[in-house]
């Protein structure tokens, strides 16, 4: 099992703003990646030092910085006080194990979220954070790997595919959140088909098997909802804003983001209830063919018993028993014995046992 | 099991407002009818084109124009521009997988909500999506297929039935809202009947197949009401609406409207709750059948195996068993039996086990 | 069972306002009876036709039109149209489907609710639709049949009780209110009575039946909670309105009447509460008497099993079987088998299954 | 069981206001007293009659009038009249079915709210209606018996202690709403100590009668929840009342005794949680006992009933058996069985059974 | 089991803001320490007696007194009157059973809250209820016995280090709160291994130690929830507090420690979620057990069984039994009985239970 809290406790103690990464170190080097675009041209680069970002601040097309790899501090710490970051602002960037929030300051807008994944369709999810500061004129993103949901939209700039080029850093922060919330409708097919999966298997065989599939889901919703749920109120709170980093057209895409959040939860909602009937009805069919097991076993103890009886009863040494010289003594009990079953049968049968 | 979630993962990375139909193709040729109709005349057109829609724009009439069949993407995008309609409207228009709302821009009002339907009545529930949008003198509809639930509508503009002839596009959007919300309650009624169905089986005999009904059912239950539920809030919505789109007058209709679509949240509500008592009942009464099944093995066993072993005593081969040679022996041993019997039943039927 | 809609869908594609009779007709002939009342005199009259309660419109007193039976459509057209109701109205009138609600108008409050009764103790709960309309001088009341509920009223008016014929219509309408929820009591102390009968059939003897009580009971509770729920928002809204036709003195009554609904509620829940886990009690105790069985069987079995395993040893014809010419081989044997009989006994007692 | 509606139904149809006791007469004479007070002087009486009261109506001191009993309807009634009650809340006073609510009215606040107790900690919980109604210079208190819970009040009032004698009688009328609220703490400390014991039988030896006592604790959890919840309702209603009744210094004490009814709720929905717990435990413990049951008899049928076959071959009467002539055909088949129960004990201890 | 309310009633009757410490005595003697600081300087002092204290009140540095051990209630009665602190307050720091909550006044506010750690892995959780006064310049901590959560504050303080040296009181109480926010998640961390250990040996080998393990973890997260739940709403009216005590830089800081809250709230709900899947889970695989051992005992009865029955049969001694006299009689129902295991065996593994 994935735990909920990770390593949170090694900063125990520490002063707020303390930059230490609570994660476990997933690239081998920190990747900064750098493009710089107007509607008419742009610049794409791979910076090896951080300070290369530095001279893009100032300028006035849009440039998103996108960095990979979270382990070396001091990058995060030279770009905070070039971009004039607040320090508790960094402690979050870094501290992979952060709820999802908006924290807004007068120069840019801060957004933590999870981005999920799961790496092969048997294996566990996973949630990596991503980190994204829409500024007047530029857009940083953080995350802690190198990953592939933000590809559509460095192609849709470099291609000027639909409106990105044409507009501000606000509607390239909105892409980015709309690259991650629409990845989540990819895991949540992926769990649909899970549930497919083990919907049949419950219906034709259900076996422990099936108990650990319904266990695993479950605690997989469980983590999803926990990851998703505070994205509503991010994306409200980004909604609801009122700031001049964020022009008014972008409104409408943001509220389109925010359905999709909606639908997003809708979904998982109705996931849990479902994955919930499951083990209820796990439960039932276990107690179902418990049943049919007990059945067999009581209707064979029940014939055969007594007709055991009786064959032991003429298997007595006793001087004195008349029955056993009599001519037809045994061929009678036979008869006798056959009346039972058939009695037996009849009576199984009303019950219907059989 | 109809996934929650489908195909939407398809459109992942294209820019928004990319108009991709992620639906299934329902009908073979995307249908366009047009009825335009004031209180004194109504002409009724089949169109061959979209382009033969954009006339009736700036008629003073009201227009409903109704369009059967998403998967032809250029009809719709012709449309939008024409009436000028945003381009995230139309996306939400072709993702037959979108959540019920509502969409309020300066010229339209925009509603996309599910029709609920069962073909046959032992069949799976299926939902269409519909979509509405009311503007200043015209209504237009969209259809993943052609349905018969806007053809009582159809019939009351034909034959000027209640106010609909006299009144203006809102109460005609309103008429295909009500007509949606009312083909719910025909879906519940269904639902009503199967869960009877389902109550009667479980007081008779419940088995292996009660259980699945219980699952399908559950499962229907959460679907219906994850398309329904957001329905309250669009319809709210409809009715706090300052817009100079509606009439004054409409709103009472607009309140009766809401007042059903609670009804239906309400039933659907008492009917999750009565389905999630099946389960525990049938529960029960599995547990009860197992208490008989053990009842009868337990009786049979406890009064013959005893009995066995006294027959197996006197079976033995030993040179010195006095009893074997008394003259009353046997018949002495079967009144013995005879009297355990007696007091077995005497003991099962204190216990209530006869 | 009961449904919990039926017949709605007949209604499906009419225009709003279409006057039709969804429920049984429960009685032969509507009645209408007619009560005019100020402080001094008091006339009482039953009316043939619906035109004689036309004059009672304008005149200064207190008039009380009580119609019992729907289905005769037209009256209640004529009514409408004289007093000037909205179609809409009318139609929720003869939805006896209709969800509890207070609507208000410039000239007139109207409240629908459920009037819940059980015809006999162990008879199913039904519910009958009430609808009220306050007017400036007037209240009519629409019953599907004929009832006592409203006795009472009528008598504290003809015995001058209370304050009522000192007061108006309001006030009047609050005592019809009033007796409705009155009546909620006297089923919940029915409800009540039946939970005790079944818990305490739970601790003696739990069987297949109890099972079923339990279950009407909890259908019962979904359908009364259903009908009363939606009353808290009906009476707080009565509280909360602004209108010329509620005097503020009644404002006490209104919310001593809120009180009352509150009350029954929350009795609703806590039946609920208890119902729900009687039906765990229930699970407990056949698991219980489950293991009571199989103890029983075990103890039997795991007794005489071996022994007759020992006894079938010695009934075996092998020639050279030593201890069978023994002198003292059956008592020894018999001995032995006292001995294991002893040690299993202790064994069971000690495991506390004896 | 408590039924959690009594009598209610008796006030059926009888016009709002008629004043009738529904509980039961708990004690044979009502008992008034008095205690009038100022930071100087004290006067304590017992009144024969309610007129000996009224004097004190308006006296600058703080009066104290205690009722105890409810059963003689007129002393109600002349109290009522002369201090300028309403003959609802005198209703509701006699009403002894109250739900706790606070009402205010431009010269008085009137509580209704309920004591619980256990006479004994074996005996069911108990509840009593005490009313408090709060004047400019007197409180009056009415209990349905005579009980100890203001005694401490009482105390407080006579030897001075602490600010009781110093301030006015909305501090009195705190004082005596936080004796009651006092008094549930001891209530549940009580359930808390029989969740204890019931947890530790739950541990050690579960048996019917651990079913009993939980569902006695969950039906009084039930109770006191429905008892205890409307105070919070009440006791904010009474902070932020705005009344020249309740001086300013005398806040602070209220929100003291809103954060101890908080406290409250909060530890009976823990324990309520804590309860339907130890449910699913007892059940989980059931199911484990049976299959210890199973276990064992599943070993002594698997080993004996084979053996006993075996004997049986060999007690078969076939005049052509070889084996039955051979030397060590009896010794070896005893071996032969030893082998068998080795074999079959081996297999039971790997699946962990034995 | 912890009991959720201790010692509470002791209290019941005295006058409210009496000074009684209801703990258990945790600590030998109380220990007082002072540390005194601003930007340049610090002073840190063990106080003998409470005086020691008092004239830090007024002097302009920060100054953190913090008190170990409560028993001896003089001299919180003495500081009390010293800071001018209202006796409820006093009250509250002595009844250790107190809820988590905020009070403001006019010179300080007030905080109760928990703090939660286990003194070992398998140790039942403890709470120790602390206490933090903030004034305009000094910080004033109690603790029921000596803690290692403030080390680390103290620790930075001594080192300057972070921002602690160079801003006011209110950034002290909050790191205070914050040490014990940040407490919280080690103490969840182990919860987390505590799940995973169980989550595994329900895969493996579910035991009644299971169950155990399962309630208990039951129990601590409904204590742990009671505990901090109530900081929510601490925390979050600490942010809306407006009071000259707070500065505003403060704020961001706050807002930091809310979200820790938050985010304790949501695991812990998680966890809640998870423990009781677990139980589910229990039962389910007890349920799949005792179907193993039903289906050997069953598979074993019934091969045998009639196998026994037919031994018994020619174990009869009847005088006319004319298989007994074939020559290949035996070695045919040898053959026979071969046959029968061979069809049963079939039968078995057709129903997969072989």
């Amino acid at each position: 099992m994935r735990r909920l809290i990770r390593k949170r406790s090694e900063k125990a103690g520490l002063p707020p703003g303390t930059l230490v990464y609570v994660g476990e170190k997933k690239v081998e080097k920190v990747k900064i990646s750098i493009i710089d675009y107007d509607e008419n041209q742009i610049t794409e680069k791979a910076a090896a030092t951080i300070e290369e970002c530095f001279p893009f601040k100032d300028k006035p097309n849009v440039t998103w910085i996108n960095i990979d790899g979270l382990h070396e501090v001091d990058i995060i710490e030279k770009l905070g006080s070039h971009f004039g970051l607040h320090p508790l602002l960094l402690e979050d960037i870094l501290n992979t194990e952060q709820r999802p929030k908006l924290e807004e300051s007068e120069n840019y807008i801060f957004f933590v979220l999870k981005m999920i994944f799961s790496v092969d369709k048997d294996e566990e999810m996973q949630a990596e954070q991503v980190s994204i500061i829409l500024g007047p004129n530029f857009v940083i993103s953080f995350q802690e790997r190198q990953g592939d949901v933000f590809d559509a939209v460095r192609d849709r700039i470099r291609k000027s595919k639909g409106r990105i080029r044409r507009v501000g850093a606000d509607y390239l922060a909105y892409a980015l959140l709309d690259a991650i919330v629409d990845s989540y409708f990819s895991v949540l097919e992926n769990v649909g088909e899970k549930i497919e999966d083990t919907e049949q298997q419950l219906t034709v065989n259900p076996s422990t098997q099936t108990l650990q599939l319904i266990r695993k889901l479950k605690n997989e919703m469980i983590f999803l909802r926990k990851s998703v749920w505070p994205l509503r109120e991010l994306i409200s709170g980004f909604q609801r804003l009122e700031t001049s980093l964020v022009q008014q057209l972008t409104g409408v895409y943001i509220r389109d983001v925010y359905d999709h959040t909606i639908q997003v939860i809708d979904t998982i909602e109705s996931y849990r209830d479902m994955i919930s009937g499951m083990l209820d009805i796990y439960l039932s069919s276990i107690s179902n063919r418990m049943n049919e097991v007990m059945k067999v076993l009581t209707i064979f103890a029940s014939i055969f018993i007594p007709l055991t009886f009786f064959a032991g009863i003429y298997g007595m040494n006793f001087e004195n028993m008349p029955e056993l010289s009599w001519q037809w003594g045994y061929f009678g009990l036979l008869g006798f014995m056959a009346i039972i079953i058939i009695v037996l049968v009849i009576y199984f049968k009303r019950k219907k046992w059989l």
